[in-house]
């Protein structure tokens, strides 16, 4: 690779010195890498989110790119360390689901268990597989280590539960996945399980006791203090307040239910048919 | 450019992909750019703050270093898109006064819309035009692509309104425009302004209840706990307090009241003349 | 030096155009060289929370790389601004103790205080010496200026006080002297200061009213909930709650007390004897 690029993201926050530490070992293997943060401040332990936040930036960044993702609960348990190829990119970190949204969007090649030691930290602590086993390990692969050198091939391995929208009736249910700096309210409702339910139709958006009718294009479109839906630039359904903050008028929060409900028959199809 | 350099000012904040995704963008187009960020936490939607912070930091950079700050209430909006050509650097964001601040400080030598397509993203989304036009128009130019290829000239931008102090009589009136990490309460009182108003004059420093005798050069000028006025790093007056907070012991926010009032005849005068 | 590194720590956060500032002299100055954060979040003015990052993380970067640590509430004072040289590392930054915990794992070879306002900005101000003193000494250095060309060599430096755990009887004190993002209570009590005050014993540890058996190898050890004692990532004895927060959990703050008790005989010499 003549331009190797690593992006991280973790739970782990930028107060302290861990982050620093997973760039410090990337940089002592290849100091040509360069190394991009994503996010660090995914809820803690939030494997969900990450996967979101992972999601909306991944495929902005040149093919070849790395990315290593750790949100690791299970980190010195049983959880297997991974390293996935797709016709683009690589990613790893554990296998907990945390690649499940990016890997919507990827065709995945293959999926390699990082299990040879020689590409660790000669000391690999019980705590910080981040640093001692993830981070190495982008690092010699940014090198032009192949990847079966890191490990076995493995057929199988782990999806995160319940982060699509699910169909009811006429309705179409998903949650808050991600409440962003402005207040803007993500659901895990993307554009095309959007476009697939309401089929041209038009719907309603009801978080809590708000209900907005259907889309607009973009913040402009809404008044000022109005409560709008749009798709965000992540590809999400998103509740947004001009010129305010949603979580704070809808007092919602990450988890909260979204519910998207068809009004009527499809325009196309006129009324009474 | 042999060694481009690209910073990032937005209201974005750390915790969400948003600015990863610029950075994707950019390294997309240009890999051996080097991208540094000035702030992601300026209050969201408070160009002010963000002129003040870009004011702060942007001559601290190389000659030719391109600045991109996206704040940006109006996006997809009838603001324009624009890049600012100084006799020492770039400036690419929105038009919406963002950098009148440093633009104070720095000869502007043209200000070109951006209208050229071909250097956006394929797909522009309505909500996101830091990701889709800004950065792959700043990665563009950090190629060598000259200014004028990205649109046509223009002679007219948006100035921000009251970022500058006004004198009233006695008075030099400003108001509290950022407060820092330490509680510091950073005012747009530059010191040229305070300079020009004071002449030489000996001059109290209000804000709410409290007030300040002059300046002193430094923090350890002061006592522990007590409340000093001086100019800040970046230029501005500002009101600290040694060891502590100024924002906790005023109780004071953005957008509060400063007032400097002359005590009486310049030194070189002497009384009663 | 081929491949700069220069590391940044302070206690500016990270939504001041301060550390911009920095990274802007120091590139200004050598365009080449890798700047890596460790953090922007010690404590304001914590000059023992920062040694604590510093020494967390300076020993994962390549031999050679530039540890440049600003937490200076002497600014423009007394104090001495310093460059270490270790068999390993270079630390830059002001003589207040800020490299003690580093230090105790490096080999010194000289201290230098810097004094030729050559390798200076210009013009140097009153309230930040991390942009116009350290920052612009970092840059030079990285470009390979010799460490006797900053100034004259010293045989005095300053020793943070009480950040050693002290033992008292059956009992080592020491203190909570970080809380990470997890919420993990961390001690100043080392790993090996440990291992030798228990030498094989059995052990408690006490933190307010809670009272721990021992340690565990890692958070899956223990129980979901349970409060669990085990040496982190940094070498320090820390308090974790697994898949919970010991901070809220505990009700313990930064400055507490530690204490590790020693229960009985140690095993190898059997009871009574």
């Amino acid at each position: 690779m003549s331009h190797p690029i690593i992006t991280l993201l973790t739970d782990f926050g930028v107060r302290d010195h861990y982050v620093a530490s997973m760039k410090g070992v990337i940089l002592g293997i290849n100091p040509r890498c360069t190394i991009v943060d994503i996010s660090h401040q995914a809820g803690p332990q939030d494997i969900r989110e990450g996967a979101f936040l992972l999601a909306g930036a991944f495929s902005f960044f040149p093919r070849g790119t790395i990315h290593l993702a750790v949100i690791d609960p299970g980190v010195g348990g049983l959880r297997k360390p991974v390293l996935v190829v797709t016709s683009n990119y690589y990613l790893i970190g554990p296998d907990n689901g945390l690649f499940s949204l990016a890997l919507r969007r990827e065709k995945v090649k293959e999926v390699i268990v990082l299990t040879n030691e020689r590409y660790f930290l000669p000391r690999v602590s019980a705590t910080f597989h981040g640093r001692d086993i993830f981070a190495p390990v982008a690092a010699h692969l940014s090198l032009g280590i192949k990847p079966k050198a890191f490990g076995g091939k493995t057929g199988a391995w782990v999806e995160l539960g319940a982060v699509r929208p699910e169909q009811r009736g006429r309705d179409l249910l998903g949650e808050i996945i991600h409440v962003d700096a402005f207040g803007n309210l993500v659901s895990n409702i993307d554009e095309e399980s959007l476009a697939g339910f309401t089929a041209g139709r038009a719907f309603s958006i009801r978080v809590g006791r708000h209900t907005v009718p259907g889309l607009k294009r973009g913040y402009w479109e809404g008044k000022k203090g109005e409560i709008i839906g749009l798709i965000g630039s992540g590809g999400f359904l998103e509740l947004s307040v001009r010129e305010g903050n949603a979580q704070k008028k809808l007092r919602a929060k990450k988890g909260d239910l979204v519910r998207v409900t068809r009004r009527g028959q499809p325009c196309s199809e006129g009324l009474g048919t």
